[in-house]
């Protein structure tokens, strides 16, 4: 089992039995990576690149350790701070790039569809790493492990996400992914922070966070994305903290055993009680950057797969 | 057949049979580089240092994928924004990463002269990757490469290079090597962008580009290099465009089979229409960015065999 | 023979065998950088990462090279220009490359003591880089094996060290280490950039220059920390050369084959004699870098060791 597609753009494309091939394979990459000689020839001389036009510190790391534990040779552009302007300039630097050949290009873009459009253009396998407000892919799946490692499932619960859902792609991408495994999932947040057509969403959508929280086993929180909102109502951080912060009094609101996430990096005090995150009888926090890693490593497996097939396949065509 | 010098520091140096030698070679790499497993030990425990004094994105990927595909260590220097001096400093800069014992050390400086300097100072191969208005020999290299794939052979054409010559390192090693190759150069540009002397350097010079560009097999574009341009005329963008910049209808005083080059980043609608930029037909301006990774290989090869043989011959001579 | 602590953290806690057993292991990867396949596998399939809160070139170089050297998977996380505040934050960043599974942590921070505090929440072995004004170890032990080669042995010798002693954990560090291994210690300086309590430390301390070098077998040199002086007198440049800077004439005083050190980089002119610094008879500068990507190799592959023994007593624990 592999992905049915050349890229791994956004969660909305996967099928449940791709989803549970990626959280699989993942686990093998979770045991590989906590010995000490973490090191696979899935990706053997083999070109990753990650092009990052929105500065992530800890998404590019991940896709970094990934790649070379995965034995690849790869390559970080640093394109946040050039002068590379939209729309021509995106698709000019990516062809440049293409004709480098690459087998693996990482792709984070401030625009929603810009992943998608660049896919179009090359002739190598691209993982979206998050565009706009669209989609982050990998986000969704290595919250999926998480979840299911906690929970030993990941069907049939009861999720809450909490905070800015209206700008958030990681936000969206799970939504994606814990509807098409079947769970019951609730938004939770001040009406200016949830997105347009809300109610059409199939979720339950909640002003009250204690009242959103209840018989939950799984609470998401979300980054306040600051820099995101644009003319809407910013609420102060000391009345978010009041109304939609995490802590163990409205965490009591969910199941005894509910877990604690969050995509990082944390706000303490804004969107969480700093005790909270830390508290590892709850907080799941740590294991999300750890399942990061390894869900990385799995996806661009599967992708390095369908090149090689796909490649294989084209040279035996042309021997015929 | 390798280099006969211990650096790279300008097509000047280069013999025609070491031009050829570069190019035979780099065809090997071409292929390789479309593979999947893309990998070869010529540089297997070698140190590649990348030193770039100016900043290029495209320049340093290319240098850092050709190395680690050969299978260097290889490291980036971003000292384009540290607080570097010139002169004394260079100097320095260069002794200590000489002292940590590098291979090959990969040079671009804003200053023309500034990496011979440096190569005098140091132990091990020096690559110039473009200093100031000198020398940019491995651009010439790729050009050449290119131009050989797509016309079989690179002697006794017509090559029209357009725009920006005064300021250009590119024109310049372009020059010299399309002129020890016993090729006919035409220089396209207004007046105030050509260098002083124009007149010694051989070529026929053209005011007029409809004029320069007739009958040629090659139009090679250069990039408007503004920030190069002190107290000169600076012709309006839509002017420059109107006059010097390459479209279909300009391209048609060429040869029906002429094609189309630009060393990149491309300025769409200055020095070329966006449109012919992308007419595989015509432009080849991707296969430069391909040929440069091959090229750059197979420079650092020729380097490094010359760096043991001359290692192998003093450890016997102290045998002796 | 290891180190007894799983990270290294400052010179304070080496005994003497252990300091000798760094430098002696140093002296074989001196010995293997010098060849052109300079490979080791002492690091293979591990994982290491260079966080660097404040920026440094040339040691964030050093230990790049060396871990590549070994065989290691080298990521460096550029974290000097990240809004990372600190306290609380170092630590959340701590955890979270900590949750990626890294095996060594180069860490240099410009808070005294922060490199201590993130060593206690990490499973993996840390390696102090310079923290504030409080040590730099490697530095100390690189200057150590500097002056063994060139002396012939690290013990029994007067070192003079020169400048701004207040402000340097390189003096701190070189400071524990020359005690430790019973060397007879000058510290020359304006009484300004002297160490309150220096009276307690069991050096002499001279104002006068020309005094305290009087029969040196090392005069080291510190950098002129001028963005550390924070109130205090600051003498100018051209003072400070004419009453402390190293010129021929004061090294006059010292023994005749004493040898002259820098940590880099230099400012030429303030502290040290441009010419001087450049007299390969005296100046051992080339050789401190040089023996500082060795000292760093022998330094991880020693840490590394003690992470493969602990790991694997853990792993037979479980079995019994």
């Amino acid at each position: 089992m592999t992905f049915r597609a050349r890229h791994l753009l956004g969660i909305e494309h996967l099928a449940p039995e791709e989803i549970r091939a990626v959280l699989d394979l993942a686990e093998t990459y979770v045991e590989l990576n906590q010995r000490t000689v973490k090191h696979s020839d899935a990706l053997e001389g083999m070109t990753q690149i990650n092009m990052f036009f929105e500065n992530s510190t800890r998404t590019q790391a991940s896709f970094e350790l990934a790649g070379k534990r995965l034995g690849a040779d790869v390559m970080n552009m640093s394109v946040a701070h050039s002068s590379v302007k939209k729309g021509e300039t995106l698709i000019d630097t990516a062809l440049t790039l293409n004709a480098m050949h690459p087998d693996l290009l990482v792709v984070r873009h401030p625009a929603s569809g810009a992943v998608d459009l660049l896919a179009q253009k090359v002739n190598c396998a691209v993982l979206n790493a998050g565009d706009g407000r669209h989609e982050h892919p990998t986000q969704a799946l290595l919250d999926a492990l998480t979840i299911r490692r906690a929970k030993g499932r990941i069907q049939r619960l009861t999720v809450a996400i909490c905070g800015d859902i209206a700008h958030s792609r990681v936000a969206r991408s799970n939504l994606i992914l814990l509807g098409k495994m079947e769970n019951r999932i609730r938004l939770i947040g001040p009406p200016t922070l949830m997105p347009s057509g809300v109610q059409d969403l199939g979720c339950e959508v909640y002003e009250d966070m204690r009242e959103g929280l209840k018989d939950c086993d799984v609470v998401m929180m979300l980054r306040l994305q600051k820099e995101r909102m644009d003319g809407g109502f910013i609420p102060s951080e000391r009345e978010y903290y009041h109304r939609y912060g995490l802590d163990a009094e409205k965490l009591a609101m969910a199941k005894d055993d509910a877990i604690v996430m969050h995509p990082g990096p944390m706000n303490r005090g804004v969107e969480i009680d700093g005790e909270l995150a830390d508290d590892i009888n709850r907080s799941v926090i740590q294991d999300q950057v750890e399942m990061g890693v390894a869900v990385r490593m799995a996806c661009m497996d599967l992708l390095a797969r369908n090149l090689r097939a796909e490649r294989g396949a084209r040279a035996v065509g042309v021997m015929v």
